[in-house]
């Protein structure tokens, strides 16, 4: 019997964590969508968006780039950022040393947009996530996360916290 | 200092469990569409609708309590619909003694390319995720996750995990 043909060895146990892991993640992200709506008027999709130019080296990135770390959909991702550069949130900007391509910068207004956000999608974490583990909880869903994606991923980018962090000081 | 004004008491260490939750999430969705989409050119959010109608009561949901269930995005959830209606795999039915509209049902044709395709979805679970873990940890990680769940989302059905192993079974 080959590797192909053979069945899955998952289990039932296995089957429901990786539902849970689903089931959580969606119930998480809806909620904090809502908040960003009712608060901000600001999509979810569109926060990640901002999060990760404001983020990036010079707050600017290719589309390939800014597709590889968007964490939500990136099905809509080039009529998303339309729709932010018609809000003036980002621009499009060439660069004159790099003929390959376009890049998408976030304006001044659109790191507004984000600080203004912040709080409320900081705040929604922590209600619907951290607050519910304590300390030696949370450090052990960190561990166990990170092992899946170190080895499922290894190119990922640990994480860059800091800036997030500094989003969520009043400008 | 009242608390809608008052900083949000995240710490660096909380933010880096969310984001590597979210990224954890992004690189397993995308490997597991990767891997329904070559070897059964199924996407994923085609393969999560297809879970939820086989699972419910008479294999058929209206479209908003579809729309509850899918733990992909709802966004573009018509769409899809009509996609996989095109397709053959799911039916529009409308119920005599129900005047709340219509339902969508999967098809035995819908069935069976869901039992082809399961294979290969289970098997990247088990790839992807629970290898990764061992039994102890694999628990740990579903008792974490399930009081997020629980406490963020009571109403949310535990699983179901029964019919879909039947899935992987061939038919």
């Amino acid at each position: 019997v080959s590797k192909t043909t053979s069945r899955p060895t998952l289990t039932a146990r296995e089957l429901a964590v990786w539902r849970v892991f689903l089931r959580v993640h969606a119930s998480l992200t809806r909620r904090l969508e809502q908040d960003l709506l009712l608060e901000h008027d600001l999509p979810l999709a569109s926060y990640d968006v901002l999060v990760q130019l404001a983020e990036a080296p010079q707050r600017r990135l290719r589309m390939t780039d800014l597709a590889d770390r968007v964490l939500l959909s990136r099905s809509g991702l080039t009529r998303l950022v339309d729709r932010l550069a018609a809000e003036g949130l980002v621009e499009r900007e060439s660069c004159a040393s790099d003929a390959r391509g376009m890049f998408t910068v976030i304006t001044e207004t659109g790191l507004g947009r984000l600080r203004q956000a912040a709080p409320t999608h900081l705040r929604g974490i922590e209600e619907y996530m951290t607050r519910r583990l304590d300390a030696t909880e949370l450090d052990t869903l960190g561990e166990l996360l990170g092992r899946l994606l170190a080895e499922s991923d290894p190119g990922a980018p640990e994480g860059g916290c800091g800036a997030a962090e500094g989003l969520a000081e009043p400008a």
